[in-house]
């Protein structure tokens, strides 16, 4: 048998043991699926002490995690520190500069330093990988790289943060409120302490960003995600969604325009959807994630498991690996990075589809007309609206409604013209439906 | 850019024309993914002058195709001819004797001699490939072979071919009977004119003995595979299976016992299977595949999309010489083939289940006691049990009951104390419940 790749593990959170763990357990089946043994050489971490569940006697521990780029014993760096920028970046650029192998679960250095990486991966010709930077431990970045590359891809979407997904399903299921189940997945640990990441959509707006741009070929564009989180969406939300037939996801979506004639353009955006309960999205419940690559060959490819956790993130980091120790140099984003385009932004209002509008109002005579009259003048057709009675404890009411197909500006519009009546008690929450 | 990949078409039904469409509508794209262009030098088929909506003039037109393993302007040939024997496998074997790759969407000859033929690949250093083999479009082979490739594999199944799952799912939306289902998939094009072996299993079964010799790094052995049709299921079983909380799904299973201390054994079976409503599997209607495997760390992953049909099958093709353009040299079972390992057949009596039974009887006093009684000898506990009254034209009786999880050794022995009873007025059919 070949030598032995040679890692360097920084980091040893859930997910540094769960590798370390994983290369203890399995390691004669990976050395036989690599065609060699993959061997951990260092590792390092901020405590030294601390108990990890894993024994890490047999490797040279790193108190300056910045010097596993210049071992000579070391052929790649497995950096599992988080954070888009400070020592992950610094530790990713020194690896690839010594022409180390780099691969990475960090979503976020990814998605806003992922080019670059790229670049200095390909002047140096060392692999750069990063599987369990996407939804766990599901192969979709090798699927759509890989799996799909035939393919025009012509829209991707899913349900990209377990979190989030784990507080809607739960809603669904109990009929609580936000706040309540938000606290019990903080409880049972499906959630941060600070959440925000999580439920302002910014998590998934990072894996939305690199799976975007491996599918189209685009530079990735983080900072062109339209992001909305799933705070604004209510139990009352949850309870006419279901009425209407669907259920709520909060789902990244990625687009390109291919109009005749006009450069293409690329619409990203996560934001709570309302799912049709035909879909196969619409039964992914708890922490589960789900990516639908939909090609002009292949059709719809849904790939779905377990978006988080170190046992599924440890299975990604590890595939890496052995596709590095079977010497595939594949490029990341599928192609090349000097070919990757710069796509320019869509302009939402284009997307022709349905929408859920919801108002909070004050229950008093000419409300709903004043409602329909700005529909009517923006030119929003409405398919069905529900108008619930005054809740027992009085004040608001709420009236929920579903649009005819139709250009999301107008829609924007409608918004816009009932801005500042009085008669709305809340600002009106707007969510796509996802076409089925 | 580098050299071209010249591949010869061997084969141009459906899928063959949709690989040549393929190849015109995304060149610029795939050129790109895979580092070179990839280009049609030869193409042949039975009849040279039909029609198959592509124009076949820009490539050379062999008539007789095995000579396209001699070819030097060739560097893959891709067999879409069909059939486990014949022409097919001589062209597949002189190809890899020539030192080409090959590329087949041909089950079952990969199912019948994969491992003849990744000996002759290895042997030669020639890439073999076969991933529109199993599931049409779905990436499932590179997904087992290398996206969960860090696990140690414990089950895979799934629903593996479209023409049951249609039928199925048709029953089940119109309470039809099979044979009317079947007529209606044959005259919507789903079901072929002799369907035997969609609806009597062995399709499934090869693709499933596929599956399980990548997943378990097991040689492929397809003849272990018991196979069971849908032929048998009738109208009253899914109404009976749904008012207990299940759908019918033609499954097929493969795992890999693993006692402490004793030779692992491979179960191979394709069955209809009772799935619980809220398992995946549940939600796939019509002629959609899915595939599943859980694997040690990285738990359930699920794969979904078309598993037949010119497009994603052309897609899988153009995917396999997109990696092999690439120069991905990834043994075709993830392990190279000397290190398969040929696992004895397990007795499926060991398992232990929960099985759906469903007895014809006919309406005379002591049926039910004489049915119990034989459960009770042979150890079956019965978790519930519906007896359906006689139907309004008189004759025979249903009685469906479900076990509590048990050996199904003991289910077997209960249906043995049962034959040639005249009570029974046909066999009992057995059908397993998937666990959740």
């Amino acid at each position: 048998m070949a030598e032995p790749l040679r890692i360097a593990l920084a980091g040893l959170g859930t997910v540094g043991a769960g590798v370390v763990r994983l290369l203890e357990a399995n390691s004669a089946l990976v050395a036989r699926r690599a065609g060699r043994p993959i061997e951990i050489t260092a590792v390092s971490a901020r405590e030294r002490g601390k108990d990890r569940g894993v024994d890490l006697t047999p490797y040279a521990w790193v108190d300056d995690m910045q010097a596993m780029a210049g071992r000579t014993d070391v052929d790649v760096v497995v950096e599992l520190v988080g954070g888009s920028d400070g020592p992950a970046l610094t530790l990713a650029r020194a690896a690839l500069d010594a022409g180390k192998g780099l691969v990475t679960a960090n979503k976020a250095m990814i998605a806003h330093h992922g080019l670059a990486l790229a670049e200095l991966a390909a002047l140096h010709g060392a692999p750069l990988r990063f599987e369990a930077a996407v939804a766990g431990g599901i192969p979709v970045v090798k699927g759509l790289r890989e799996g799909a590359s035939a393919n025009t891809i012509e829209r991707i979407y899913g349900i990209l943060n377990g979190t989030c997904n784990y507080i809607l399903s739960e809603m669904e299921r109990t009929g609580g409120d936000f706040a309540d189940m938000l606290r019990g997945a903080q409880d049972q640990g499906f959630a941060e302490a600070d959440p925000a990441f999580d439920i302002e959509g910014v998590d998934a707006a990072h894996k939305l960003a690199i799976l975007a741009a491996i599918g189209f070929g685009a530079r990735i564009d983080f900072a062109a995600v339209a992001t909305t989180g799933i705070g604004e969406v209510s139990a009352a939300d949850i309870a006419q969604a279901d009425a209407l037939g669907f259920v709520i996801r909060l789902v990244g979506v990625a687009s390109l325009s291919t109009r005749e004639g006009e450069t293409p353009h690329l619409l990203q955006r996560v934001r709570p959807c309302l799912v049709p309960r035909g879909h196969p999205l619409a039964h992914v419940t708890g922490a589960t994630n789900a990516v639908v690559a939909e090609g002009d060959f292949v059709g719809r490819l849904l790939f779905q498991g377990a978006g988080a956790g170190d046992g599924p993130t440890a299975s990604a980091v590890v595939a890496d690996l052995i596709d590095i120790a079977r010497g595939d140099r594949t490029a990341p984003f599928s192609v090349p990075v000097a070919e990757l385009e710069a796509f320019p932004k869509a302009d939402p209002g284009h997307r022709l589809g349905r929408d859920y509008i919801r108002f909070t109002v004050t229950d008093r005579p000419g409300v709903l007309a004043e409602i329909t009259a700005a529909m009517r003048d923006a030119g929003v057709s409405i398919e069905s609206l529900i108008q619930r009675g005054r809740a027992s404890n009085g004040g608001d009411v709420l009236v929920a409604m579903v649009t005819h197909e139709g250009p999301e500006r107008c829609v924007t519009k409608a918004v816009d013209l009932l801005s500042g009546s009085p008669s709305l008690t809340a600002p009106p929450l707007v969510m796509p439906i996802l076409k089925d």
